[in-house]
């Protein structure tokens, strides 16, 4: 079995897997549930390639996960928005940092990003267990303020990105 | 950014990503949740090359997801094992599953693996929301039936995969 033919299975583990088993599509994913919604930024915080990351969108796109929305006419511009199906990724996403905070080294103090509960005020962290009352989960039931590490983290390769565009226009 | 680099980043989704983005690194983790636990027939399943089974469970190993244990002395055979921290991806699966049959064509009435909570025998389905006394949550507290479509397509792929292994030795 190739990776193509993992969708046709009846197994929806890997139906899942053959649409967001790529490790890039999830950091997308996150990106958008940050707001990060044009190319370039998204770019820029994951560092992939642009072909890479415009496969990837594409792909995305055409599985119902994302849609383009234009924002600038000319030239034409277009954001990436989280569809209901992706945005139904959001207990996958915030597992995954639950995970990543048990057991892959948190070491800091402080969270990339504090998550807290809006509804309680309570610090949402990697024990936290999602209220039986908020099923589907939204990750809208949560407020994210990103803490300094991660903040510099991003603006460091913000500013990276624009160094290394520039010098390919020069 | 290259691959390589996820891992360092703050971010605690990236770095889980950096550890099982990989998607055939849950597809291992389902197989062994269902009881699967030799390379051949995890190679079976999977239909991964021999090379690529190996790296990741040697990566698997190696991050602490997985452990082997030796079930044969001569010759030395190993068998796979979720640890803790692989377990603790339970919740990760489980998700995947509801989103795969919500959103990637679950069009059989017969789901690839029939799931009841064990303590109140109710049905998993993809709304079924994890109890808030069963966090953390982990896949023992469920039974699984395999359905009949997925048994035949797990027969058949282990069939295909033993007549592919004796081309090879002849």
């Amino acid at each position: 079995m190739g990776w193509d033919e993992v969708g046709s299975t009846v197994c929806p583990v890997a139906k899942s897997l053959s649409v967001i088993g790529d490790r890039w599509t999830l950091l997308i994913m996150r990106e958008l549930s940050l707001g990060v919604r044009r190319f370039d930024d998204i770019q820029a915080q994951l560092g992939a390639s642009s072909y890479l990351l415009s496969t990837r969108l594409k792909r995305l796109e055409k599985d119902g996960v994302i849609e383009r929305r234009l924002y600038n006419e000319k030239p034409q511009r277009y954001e990436y928005h989280a569809t209901a199906k992706g945005r139904a990724l959001d207990p996958i996403l915030l597992m995954l940092r639950a995970w990543g905070m048990t057991y892959c080294g948190h070491t800091d103090d402080e969270p990339a990003v504090t998550l807290t509960y809006k509804a309680t005020g309570e610090v949402v962290d990697e024990n936290w267990k999602i209220p039986e009352t908020e099923w589907p989960f939204s990750l809208d039931v949560l407020e994210s303020v990103m803490g300094e590490a991660f903040t510099k983290e991003r603006e460091e390769k913000r500013r990276l990105f624009r160094k290394s565009k520039k010098n390919e226009v020069n």
